[in-house]
């Protein structure tokens, strides 16, 4: 192919752009200096970077120049399902069961995420059930500054988490999701062995400004969250 | 309180809600119902509704009745990074490593992912480096029917990816993550001990209909992927 065709030119600068030459979103030379290097006219290099810019390889502004076509993000609506709802969208029958809860002081590093001070908060274990099968384990603190009918409420049939959704409204959260080692108990209520590695997700909330609650889930081995890009 | 005034209806009906008496977003009664129950006039039960509607309890649809709020669906802007991006926003010095490279059939699983049949397809395996030190350990199937050019790709310092959104338009994709445990050679690569717990992440991608490519990340113990919600 004539390399001052503006087919040429076009799978030249392709090639280059495939190449790596220029960053993905990183402004490429304008039509002047290729049109030099290739030795054309303005015109040519024009027709080919207009025929770039419609199959997708750049983005041409009017006055901003031709970008390598940045990377097209790829993002997910990633919706943080109640468990109930995870286990009964899959067709199981939930159900959970508070294995411990107490009102103590938090480890420090929970304190600090809390900001509980030398206050205590409350603790709740939870183990969640499909199909009478462990789904996932839930330890939780609770900042009892914010949210101090917690320490009387009676959960019946409700996780932790559902009252908490009923009761406080929800701000903003941050999730940290992560590969954790199964450890004597954990492994024990998941049912699974120790050493297993269990997919986890931590999750904290706020109330405006105020840290409501912090929670660690672990899911046994094999579990998987999968959504669409 | 008395139950019989608009605060003590109120209340009332805030109890039944935070005790789980109707799901998240269910129709509770209507004024009828409720004055019928409460032996006061739909006036008082109105006046308790709007409250609990003003307090962000429950929603109120002019002819649709009233519905316990449903659940603020927390729901993540989750955005794939590249990894060169993901380690330079950490302030590291991004290289990736080709391990492995061939053209050969897939594995049953990962041909019928990718629609892949009897022919074969290339293989890849990629070690993402952050200042040196592992960051990630890619394996990846790409599906030469859909790109036939990735045979003869000279990489140079991209990653298989970083070729592959130059190259391909990307239409959808199918995410899922999960913990494994490192065995022999992956656990050698990673820097790590044989049975540690490894976050992954499993992507397909597609062009329209067609299956592009497969690819899993093990991430090293400790990682975390964070997101705000």
């Amino acid at each position: 192919m004539n390399a001052r065709t503006h087919r040429g030119i076009r799978e030249a600068i392709r090639a280059r752009i495939v190449a790596g030459e220029w960053q993905l979103g990183e402004l490429i030379p304008g039509e002047v200096e290729f049109a030099e290097e290739y030795a054309c006219s303005r015109t040519t290099v024009n027709r080919a970077l207009q025929a770039l810019a419609e199959e997708g390889m750049v983005e041409r502004k009017r006055k901003g120049g031709t970008r390598v076509r940045p990377l097209p993000l790829p993002q997910a609506q990633l919706r943080i399902p109640l468990l109930r709802e995870q286990v009964e969208d899959a067709g199981g029958a939930y159900r959970c069961e508070v294995v411990d809860r107490r009102i103590a002081r938090a480890p420090d590093a929970i304190a600090e995420r809390l900001d509980t001070g030398e206050a205590k908060a409350a603790y709740l274990e939870t183990l969640h059930l499909a199909d009478e099968r462990p789904f996932a384990f839930e330890t939780r603190w609770i900042n009892l500054a914010a949210v101090p009918q917690f320490a009387e409420a009676d959960l019946g049939e409700l996780s932790a988490n559902e009252w908490l959704v009923r009761t406080v409204p929800f701000t903003r959260g941050e999730v940290a999701l992560s590969a954790a080692t199964a450890e004597g108990r954990i492994a024990d209520l998941l049912g699974t062995e120790e050493g297993a590695a269990l997919f986890t997700m931590d999750r904290t909330t706020w109330l405006d400004d105020h840290p409501v609650t912090t929670m660690r889930l672990h899911y046994p081995p094999g579990y998987r969250l999968e959504f669409a890009i």
